[in-house]
């Protein structure tokens, strides 16, 4: 397991941050479990964070996780025991589960995924199927995986509102499709535990709904600790009735990016940052790094070009874009080999259970990694990486994945926040 | 990290009975949480199992596990997930510990297991303090270990029926002291939450109370499974009113002993298993490994030297033994580098968390391995260990390591239903 070399040019208020969420450890600790207690948390979670060494924040939240096959397989037992409380609490009478991937066949790096996840999931002691939504696989079908594992995938049957494959009685669906297309009928008015519950799904969830539900989180856990919220917050606006293709609702963007760039100016000032502030276009609904932008002037808003345009335009499996997020961005100064970093924290119910570096050769530190070209280093996890050493220097590597996994939670706290909020 | 090679002559039933338990998973885990939501289980508990190759089972079951410093130190994330959840459910408020450990201050080796448990606690977000019942110590006392940490023992204070430390407001005890001696005035009668509860301690535990629950709990789990309750659940009988010394009580340890060694010839017929039974006669309280001897007649019980007799008459601290266990000896045929071997399983809330290898060089197959000379080989928890791979060789390591974990659960099952039963 080749352990990341991570070089990381720190100064200045992150090694404050990181100090003082090491330092205030039981507190934050007894804090999270009443959240814990007052919250149900999604099953599942993935967090995107960015380091910018004067701040640490998430910049996207994944309820529908990929990437299960990245994490260290060292520490799948952290998964599997995570798995098994999070069935405690959420359905200790299942037996079975039906697991219901995304519409990819070819993507065999997201097949692995499910393969990942449904081994975790046997492991807990669960019988797993894989059930397809795709109307073309009407038969058992067997695809073979890079690293010699198989998977299955089975016609979904629904039956008296329930979903199963044949001969197969699931207590159980686990969704790891984000229904970025929408809710299919086959998944509506189900009388079965659905897990995450529909409405986490990109068919209705924005993204500005969960950063709201964060900022109230944030606040609180920068009271409790009593630090400048804005520090793990990154600010943001949303905008709606967008077409970038029709140059419609431009406006909106181009004045949002440049307020949010004005208060981000100021912050830059008071803690004297000498970078250029930035920020993040991206549509408010859906994933995979589609539709997503890096501005430094609200006037590069108008100024797109038709490809730029078209890029903006479209989401997943074509979906148009109408919303967009306005969101500060913010710089990683992690780096490996010489490429740039962002960390991506993994979570099943409320425990930390792995994660990895996302790094991208060809892209700045002010650019969107989740692109073409990014490949995944296993964040090592060694004892010393989990569990920080007291007696260790300051701002080395180990406080910095606790920093990271408290900050993680925060977004899923955030994320179970939100749910509760836009259930309908 | 050495991984340990192991080498076990097995044959006959255990394959069986390893294949059966690692196939029935799903429902075996379906029980299991079933279990959990039933009974209250203890905070830890590590179990000392023997696998003879046609049987496996636990001998000895411990709810005050000294050996946390010799888990493999890769895994001492698990036990700190394990303890936030256990945390979670006993006591949520809490934000503070005090750890009260046996008053070994020479035993160097303890005070390791000592500085492990603390950090396992303080990484899982506790304050924890170490407060001695040693009257000698009267201020706050460095000991410095061998691995180049420290640990400060300090006198406890007792007011308002809580216990503390000076500066320290811990809302949970937790005791790492078995009790031996009875319970000292100074915690009875607290109005704070005692890890385990008082009565766990050995001046009021017996074994064959414990045997007596795991009797009920291999039984139903026997059933569920569909196999002989006799292949995990060692037969066992107790006596009282026993003096070694002036060779009072004798009569009941020879005839259970002799009636033991009936109805193991009969299982052992039964399965054509070709070894000479033997049984196990020790204290029913306590433990150290004092106070235990191998029998194989029970005329052996009346030809006691004077040395074996003294040995007998007392375990740790000197106390008397009045009461034995004569339990059915359960070979081990496992063994590293040609010493004898055997397994003891580790435990937090309701998670196996690790193990290691009890191993012997000059002790027989049939001989307690818990005595001056053993040393600890960890298991070595890899991914394949924690995780059997079920395309892989039935009766391989994966399978044991499920199966240990199993029948691990099971004893700490029997411990939940014998401290609900023996509570006053």
């Amino acid at each position: 397991m080749p352990v990341p070399h991570l070089s990381t040019a720190l100064h200045g208020p992150i090694l404050d941050l990181e100090n003082r969420i090491y330092n205030t450890k039981p507190l934050i600790e007894h804090w999270l479990r009443s959240k814990w207690r007052e919250y149900s948390v999604p099953f599942y979670c993935s967090v995107d964070l960015r380091n910018s060494g004067f701040k640490l924040a998430p910049v996207d939240t994944n309820l529908f996780p990929g990437g299960f096959n990245n994490l260290n397989p060292e520490f799948i037992a952290l998964c599997v025991q995570a798995v098994m409380t999070a069935v405690e609490k959420i359905c200790p009478d299942a037996h079975s589960v039906l697991l219901i991937p995304e519409n990819h066949t070819r993507n065999t790096f997201y097949l692995q995924n499910i393969a990942s996840i449904r081994t975790i999931m046997q492991h807990a002691g669960l019988y797993v199927r894989i059930g397809t939504l795709l109307p073309e696989i009407k038969t058992a079908t067997i695809f073979n995986l890079p690293d010699g594992q198989s998977i299955t995938l089975e016609p979904i049957i629904r039956k008296n509102n329930k979903l199963s494959v044949e001969n197969f009685d699931p207590c159980a669906v686990l969704l790891n499709n984000d229904l970025s297309n929408g809710v299919p009928e086959i998944l509506q008015n189900l009388d079965q535990t659905i897990l995450p519950p529909l409405h986490a799904g990109w068919a209705t969830r924005r993204k500005s709904e969960h950063f709201k539900a964060y900022n109230t989180i944030a606040d609180e856990f920068a009271r409790l600790i009593d630090i400048d919220p804005w520090l793990i917050n990154p600010y943001f606006a949303s905008c709606g009735k967008i077409n970038f293709r029709e140059k419609k609702g431009e406006d909106c963007v181009a004045n949002s990016t440049n307020k949010i760039l004005g208060v981000i100016r100021e912050k830059y000032r008071e803690y004297s940052v000498k970078e250029d502030p930035f920020v993040i276009v991206k549509a408010d609904s859906g994933t995979y790094g589609m539709g997503i932008m890096t501005v430094k002037d609200g006037a590069e808003v108008y100024q797109l070009n038709r490809k730029q345009r078209n890029k903006m335009a479209v989401v997943k499996e074509g979906m148009s874009v109408t919303n967009v997020l306005v969101q500060e961005g913010v710089y990683t100064f992690e780096n490996i080999n010489q490429a740039v970093a962002e960390p991506v924290i993994y979570m099943i119910d409320h425990f930390v259970v792995g994660g990895f570096y996302r790094v991208h050769t060809s892209r700045g530190i002010d650019e969107n990694l989740n692109a073409p070209g990014m490949h995944f280093v296993p964040l090592s996890f060694e004892p010393d990486c989990l569990l920080p050493n007291n007696t260790k220097q300051q701002g080395l590597m180990p406080n910095r994945y606790y920093a990271y996994g408290v900050v993680a939670r925060l977004a899923l706290l955030a994320a179970a926040l939100e749910l509760q909020q836009t259930i309908h």
